[in-house]
């Protein structure tokens, strides 16, 4: 009998060429495929929330697959990670109903950008923070964050070269805060344009050293081109936080 | 003319054999050694508050050399760094008197061991924290740690083999605290005997899920022999966190 599993799957990205499989070079959704086949006997079809890119983490991502497997669901946490490398962790798995579907039933999803506002990145966070030497405002930040938070046409905020016909996103939440010299940028929104994170990150940083104003913000937003923005910061800040679902799935976290 | 040099240095000690040059494999102090050699044109010896054993990290471990090296202490930091690896970071440098010593001048240390108390090893924490499936009850562990503390002879929480003519240490702090699945335990001493924080901790975890009570402890101590008690945990989850000097050199932190 054919059942649908829902994984939540935390992953250091750095070694990865993204979730998502493709030829040239190794990724996550690749290595979830194998352990799925390897423990189960057979191949499926995963279905993730979402694409992460090259480098970017994830706390709880989140992925389906169907499978005849039949071992309780959580034999299926220790069974792939018997089968995955130290960096990629099963953290939970859930028998869903055979219509759910890890992409198309997210309600929205939650990114944090790390960044180390110090004169040395840590050993610690290599790979895993952006460095940024110079002084940051979080309280200009915040006031950046502000313009940005709610419904808006996103353009700006979105990699050139992109093609979407709808380009409107309800950015629910847009929060900057400091812990000692490591800022956190938090993003909630009921989907992301490719990019739209780490454009984010790039102008709230800008907005910290004060190279751009509340007003500048506005202007970007309003323009509707990515052109005259900040720049894109590199995804090593990156992970995605969490993916919500509602209703009867509210429990996949 | 020659100057005296601390530096505090942070190094994730994964792909190292410890901190003392040795023959066989990379130590921390043997890519430090490289690259005060490469900054200043000539070789230094490097003197470290003490060794850390291979797998072990640091937050700030101290050291010193004497050079001939004339640029202002601040430039040491962005210098040496530029000649070391990202995991292995130059935090501070201070020009200090000609009579001090990283080793001899230290007044205390501390350590942390950081353990995840769950059922999956955090992909982030690979390396860098002792997974412990079962729950751990962070109040016995503290009940146990205050029989630990304070001045005793600590030959049981020494590695067999190790000779030393006095076990005898002042262990002025052992805590235990929780935020979430981390537990953090804090030992700092006037000085800790090979593997003494990775004993205590396995002991503290062997009280935490209740297969040693505080009076099993308490023999354990008294009996004043390694065999009898707890294993020695894995280095993944020690830190060095600081070197405390006194007086005039209380500023190297």
């Amino acid at each position: 009998m054919t059942r649908n599993i829902a994984i939540v799957v935390s992953y250091d990205g750095t070694p990865y060429c993204g979730w998502q499989v493709q030829p040239n070079g190794v990724t996550v959704a690749e290595k979830i495929n194998g352990a799925i086949a390897s423990l189960t006997g057979k191949r499926s079809k995963l279905y993730g929330s979402g694409r992460t890119d090259s480098g970017v983490h994830a706390r709880a991502q989140v992925a389906n697959f169907h499978t005849e497997f039949s071992a309780p669901a959580e034999k299926v946490v220790p069974g792939l990670n018997a089968f995955l490398p130290p960096d990629i962790r099963v953290l939970r798995a859930y028998d869903v109903d055979d219509d759910f579907n890890a992409r198309f039933c997210a309600v929205s999803k939650t990114y944090e950008y790390v960044i180390q506002n110090s004169r040395v990145l840590s050993p610690f966070l290599v790979h895993r923070a952006y460095l940024v030497k110079y002084p940051l405002d979080t309280g200009l930040m915040n006031e950046a964050a502000s313009v940005l938070t709610g419904v808006h046409d996103f353009t700006s905020f979105m990699a050139s070269g992109s093609y979407v016909t709808d380009a409107v996103r309800d950015l629910s939440r847009l929060e900057v805060r400091r812990e000692g010299d490591i800022i956190t940028i938090t993003a909630s929104a009921n989907g992301f344009l490719y990019n739209m994170v780490r454009i984010l990150a790039g102008t709230l940083i800008y907005a910290g050293c004060g190279r751009l104003s509340c007003d500048d913000v506005k202007a970007i937003l309003e323009k509707k081109d990515r052109s005259d923005g900040a720049p894109t910061v590199p995804p090593d800040g990156l992970y995605l936080k969490n993916v919500v679902y509602q209703g009867e799935y509210s429990y996949v976290v």
